[in-house]
């Protein structure tokens, strides 16, 4: 839940006094996203979103992220679409930040998905990476295979205080991973954090994609990799065939994953359960002693990983 | 900012099936409101709040705040309103707690109060003493003089970590207050809590009042003292008289303090800035050191209380 800086209500009058989107009748903080600080406003045009970036998002990326969702927007993927101001700019600066206003997307996110919530999301990912496919725009990902240990030297030594041996095992995986790591697939735009609370629906309708703050450009199929650890697990860390099944074959409604890509999934698994288990433990460890902010468990993609190394082929996940 | 508590889309798409309000579109969690979870809920029929009623909310006294809310509203005071159920009830269960649905009102409050502002929640204080003069029921005000001294023996001696000699001066002050403090003036539906982030302005027009779950049957004059603690100092702590006297001559436009009230407001004045700095105070104590969440500075009611303490009589507030 997030909202790091406060805006008043005279700075977010004169912000919008640049738009074209009627009077100011109400806005709240939304205790959404933890990267940003994000605010529901009510105008005379309805609803929107207004957000306001922090420090964990550089600010020479928000063109990117601004200019892709426009340009999936136009190819017909519902997701927020940036307001432009009267200048035809879609970033302003209010409370210190830099900002954007966005359109308002209805839906419910689903805390536990179904195979059917699975296949749905597997569609949809596949349509963004064909909509991405034209975007002149380039991003290196920054979470990719050759960060993770610069992040995991960050974590240092105090990894074993979550789990005693977890350093070792991290080791072992990345010296593993930066060797084996899939190169050469198809790379285009993606996503790179499609989590349940990313996705909308409105009854069992996909109803629109938001937080495009960790799209880049890089190996599509991971993408699909990383929503494999992030829609079909149970709440016991179990994996879920059906659901990774539904994913699979939703995606490949709309984009067939070549031999190759379905040959190099189980290594993109793992390698999408070590960027999420490194950068939850630089998060954990970062928290003081006794606070009431708790950040998301680390070991739970611990065991994510464990299970993705027992994997013996993409067969395991459904495909 | 507060969501305590999380619900999913099915427990509220359920919830709301006992209502006539339309089909569920989107809730969001708000950042706003220290004691309850709060939603805000877009249906078919507008935009609606959610409050989850947490453990510091006595279940008991729901009814009471609901009920009030309903007739306030019904005498012309905006505040938000209960929506009925199927069954006429105003009370509901969620995610295993007590829970309500109220309507939205538009409006944004002042981060910065101006004497314009303050005459306006003058005025709107007055009228909600007026309207609450014919409301039934009673709730005894479970923070008044008689709560302070066991609430200070709650924080006991690690008061003076805050600030040295913080302990004596509450002592010697608590000892004051429960001999002088003034009896027999009138009582009545007092909001208890009326700070700038209960109070909505459209532009410079007061557009409603929230947070009813302080109120309780007590002084009316209090309820004054209250707000001129919480509306009429300036950041520096400095007490604004311009401000003290809008908001006098905006309450007394609708309700004229007697020669007794007006007598009794420097000690009601203090009375206030007692009770919020033993709860701030209680508060900060009960976060762990280091932790990310900060809660409002004690210290703040202690140069408010030491401003009182130096009053001489109602005029120093400007009337």
């Amino acid at each position: 839940m997030a909202v790091y800086t406060d805006v008043s209500a005279e700075d977010l009058t004169r912000f919008l006094s640049d738009y074209d989107i009627g009077e100011l009748l109400s806005y709240k903080g939304i205790a959404e996203g933890v990267e940003n600080s994000n605010f529901l406003v009510h105008t005379g045009a309805g609803n929107f979103i207004l957000t306001l970036y922090e420090k964990r998002v550089a600010e020479q990326d928000l063109p990117f992220f601004l200019a892709l969702m426009e340009h999936l927007a136009a190819r017909g993927i519902t997701c927020p679409q940036p307001v432009k101001n009267r200048q035809g700019g879609m970033l302003g600066r209010i409370a210190g930040r830099p900002a954007a206003i966005v359109t308002f997307l209805e839906g419910m996110w689903h805390r536990r998905p179904n195979a059917a919530h699975c296949a749905g999301v597997g569609e949809a990912l596949a349509r963004l990476h064909l909509a991405g496919a034209d975007f002149a725009m380039k991003r290196p990902n920054a979470l990719s295979v050759e960060n993770w240990r610069p992040l995991f030297e960050h974590a240092g030594a105090r990894g074993d205080s979550v789990r005693p041996g977890l350093c070792n095992e991290i080791v072992t995986e990345l010296d593993m991973l930066e060797r084996a790591w899939p190169r050469g697939l198809p790379q285009g735009v993606i996503h790179a954090d499609l989590f349940p609370d990313n996705v909308f629906f409105l009854g069992d309708h996909l109803s629109g994609l938001i937080d495009f703050y960790f799209a880049c450009t890089d190996t599509l199929a991971y993408d699909v990799a990383i929503c494999l650890n992030a829609w079909c697990f149970e709440p016991d860390h179990a994996f879920n065939v059906t659901k990774g099944r539904a994913l699979l074959s939703g995606y490949g409604k709309m984009r067939a994953l070549s031999a190759d890509e379905r040959a190099a999934l189980p290594m993109l698994a793992r390698g999408a359960a070590m960027r999420f288990l490194l950068t939850r433990l630089v998060d954990w460890l970062a928290v003081p002693e006794g606070a009431m902010v708790r950040p998301k468990d680390p070991l739970e993609y611990h065991r994510k990983l464990r299970f993705h190394q027992s994997v013996q082929s993409a067969a395991d996940y459904g495909i």
